[in-house]
């Protein structure tokens, strides 16, 4: 049986994880207060409707019961986000995805039922951060404390040499796991694979090898 | 000659990346026009002020000018961002990030001289709903339309086998390029590692691959 989302709450945050679902071609309801809220989801999600997801006797109306994933992306009106997931879990909803405003309410929301609490704007800024920092670094995948998958612009100190001619396994200790080249991807790349001009390097290693490997090899672009 | 940043709006995403930066022991500005605000991050921040930043004086005074990137947080207040980021232009900043609330906001942004424009509810809302689509997917970097980094959780159909056994590369066409065990990371694994149970796996290769992959060999965990 296909797995049937809802989302309530059409703002950014919402109204992209509804969008991103339904371009899958996943079913979601949508739901929020707003008319026009409501009105720009109704071409895109499988069902768009007008309520008040903190009124129970609605959310039973609207079959709420058979939705196997609520996402509740409602945001300033705390009140209404608790009220919402309280009636979720009333309900019986299985999974609950909820974003938080803060830290007093991500407690209370997980010991009234939220399976999953999300800081979008927080995480985003700790994302941000990181590539404010290093300019070269695109996008990361923290593995732990001290470990990380990066994806960093080729310097130009590297372009016409090979992965051997940089030694970088020896010299920096991490391993260069793929090479993104304009619309290419080349995983697990050769030794004798050339670096050239605009090339993205995926890199995993401990995070004071790939600063090493950055500071050395990678030039700063401003 | 150390780097200085600025942070205009300290709301959760411009209080997330000061946060952020203040912990890597960088200079940071901090400004808001709200008082409690200011009060937060004074002692998280090198200066915190109250002050609003669609007024020239007030940022030339701050020497905002000597500061190499400014990050403007503003969220609401759609004007407010963009006289500030006409203001900084102006002023000759030479690295300026703007978080947008819609497109139309970016496109102007983008015409009076933000360097960078950021979406960070849209975008960790694909990010969720990436998650949501799969369970077993902790986190991934997009290396193009087709191909990713994934972090996914072992299944158990995996535990006691060994890379060579389960015969991934072959069989689902995608890389194991290292394991996440409890807190230590396994970079570039033998083929004679043994996964365990609680592993998790960072992965690279097409999205069918993975996908295929994580059907096969990763259990639901729901
Ligand atoms: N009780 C409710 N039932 C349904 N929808 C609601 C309810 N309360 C609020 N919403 C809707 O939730 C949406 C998100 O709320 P709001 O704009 O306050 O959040 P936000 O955190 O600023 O959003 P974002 O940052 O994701 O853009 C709004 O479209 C609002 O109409
Ligand atoms: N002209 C200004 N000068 C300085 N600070 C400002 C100005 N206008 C707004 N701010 C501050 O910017 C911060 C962020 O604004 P707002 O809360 O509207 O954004 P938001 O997008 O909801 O924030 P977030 O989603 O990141 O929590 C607020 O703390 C606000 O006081
Ligand atoms: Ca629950
Ligand atoms: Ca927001
Ligand atoms: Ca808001
Ligand atoms: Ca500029």
């Amino acid at each position: 049986m296909k797995k049937e989302y809802a989302v309530i709450g059409l703002g950014r945050f919402g109204g992209s994880i509804c969008r991103e679902l339904s371009q899958e071609g996943l079913e979601v309801l949508a739901i929020d207060l707003d008319e026009d809220k409501v009105n720009e989801y109704k071409e895109i999600a499988s069902h768009a409707v007008i309520a008040d997801s903190t009124d129970e006797t609605v959310l039973r109306e609207l079959g709420i019961r058979n939705i196997d994933h609520v996402i509740v992306a409602i945001g300033d009106n705390i009140q209404a986000s608790l009220l919402t997931t309280v009636i979720l879990e009333e309900l019986g909803i299985k999974k609950i995805t909820v974003k938080a405003q803060n830290d007093y309410h991500e407690k209370i929301l997980s010991k009234i039922g939220a399976d999953h609490v999300i800081h979008p704007e927080r995480d985003m800024g700790k994302r941000i951060a990181h590539n404010i920092m290093s300019n070269n670094i695109l996008d990361y995948i923290e593995l732990s404390d001290d470990h990380s998958v990066v994806e960093v612009k080729a310097g130009s100190k590297m372009s016409g040499q090979s992965l051997v001619d940089l030694d970088i396994r020896a010299q920096y200790g991490c391993n260069v796991v793929a090479i993104k080249r304009q619309k290419d991807v080349i995983v697990s790349p050769m030794a004798t694979e050339m670096i050239q001009e605009g090339d993205i390097l995926i890199v995993i290693g401990a995070d004071k090898d790939i600063s090493r490997f950055e500071k050395n090899l990678v030039v700063e672009d401003d």
